[in-house]
């Protein structure tokens, strides 16, 4: 599937000049709702059944710093997934150097509840890249 | 009413080096629910009471920039008040120079509708500076 | 001119649901820099140059809250220029409906020292609304 | 030492009204320059010596929510030092529960080259945990 594109803005960077580490967590955000929403799973309507999608961990790898003249390509892959629990990876590029690498293992709830993946989201089960 | 202190957080600061004007905002947020706290109208006791109060108006004037090694000290007025519109100004300092002035406009929704401020909150009445 | 379109993001949304309030300041300044680029003023090469463009004072105007399933239309156009202030007017829309008035006033400077606007940014002067 | 000890704000709480995960960045890299501080290692004095310290790498496990009425305990450690690399961990507690866990790798560049971190900062090894 097509990398998600997001421009850096200038408020996003810090008195470096370079993005702040704490914005690319907003990027992966960004880029799994997008990556969702081209599967089928919109997340206002998802919202609106009553299901959100906490972060339960997450890691990070700051590769080479972005500044406000860059684009970021960010790919987002299902890395595992379990009854409750599904692992994406995302690695975000610019100008075809690899700048950051990530992983975020999420789970869903419906009204507070935890919720079984595959049964409601059976397109995830499809993009698992091994 | 002793000014709210507040420290400049390195986050805070764009590639300028300086506080990023948007930032300002959200100080005049917290020094506003601490007045409020302070007078015993707390923000989560509201919150629980189905009480919001979106902001419908603000005006800034940045007078002098500040940067991470900065400390600031806001001052919250209340400037007027009718029955369905509060009107609050602050003024920042840092070190003994004033590096910002600006105003915001609320109201008060329960539920959803207009709460007629004077009534549930009439302490605010006393601390009208004019 | 074509407005500069712009998906809300989840993470700027606050508890009631709605884009906080200073995150509109951020949507400003995108659009801001977007509209100069357009013009040929490219925010990344005016830093190269020593060239930045510090806020001095700003209004906005919150007409109606909107969520994270929507897309806001920013219109922005040139008030006012005189030798070393530029004003700025915003206007955004989300799905038809007018959603945020505001304006910023902007000045200059070229190491550190103020820069006539006119000189070094002709073209500002042809896209005077009045 | 005593933990840093650090309110949360309405704006950094999200749709789901409890603090949106990026910020949590923000809040270890408060009680991060806040530790260091009182080892004796000024954030603003290193900037001026042309120091910095980026983040290479970080892990976050979050625990529990926290919401808009809550104040953290931040407790930042020293869990390895290298030549080259510092690792700190650090745990946050509410109202005596364990609300969330991460730890993150920085160099430190003096003028853009890597810094002999023991020799320069040589308080640190001290402060190891184990």
């Amino acid at each position: 599937m097509a990398p998600f594109i997001r421009k850096v803005n200038y408020y996003e960077c810090d008195a470096m000049g370079v993005v702040h580490h704490s914005n690319y967590l907003r990027y992966m955000e960004e880029a799994r709702i997008d990556r969702l929403a081209r599967l089928g799973y919109d997340f206002a309507s998802l919202a609106s059944e009553g299901i959100v999608s906490p972060v339960v961990s997450l890691e990070c790898r700051y590769l080479k710093p972005v500044g406000i003249s860059d684009t970021l390509e960010i790919d987002v892959r299902v890395e595992s997934l379990t009854a409750f629990k599904l692992t994406l990876s995302y690695v975000m590029t610019s100008r075809g150097t690899k700048v950051f690498e990530g992983s975020s293992v999420h789970c869903f709830l419906k009204d507070g509840r935890p919720l079984e993946i595959a049964s409601r989201f059976p397109l995830l089960a499809n993009t698992l890249t091994r």
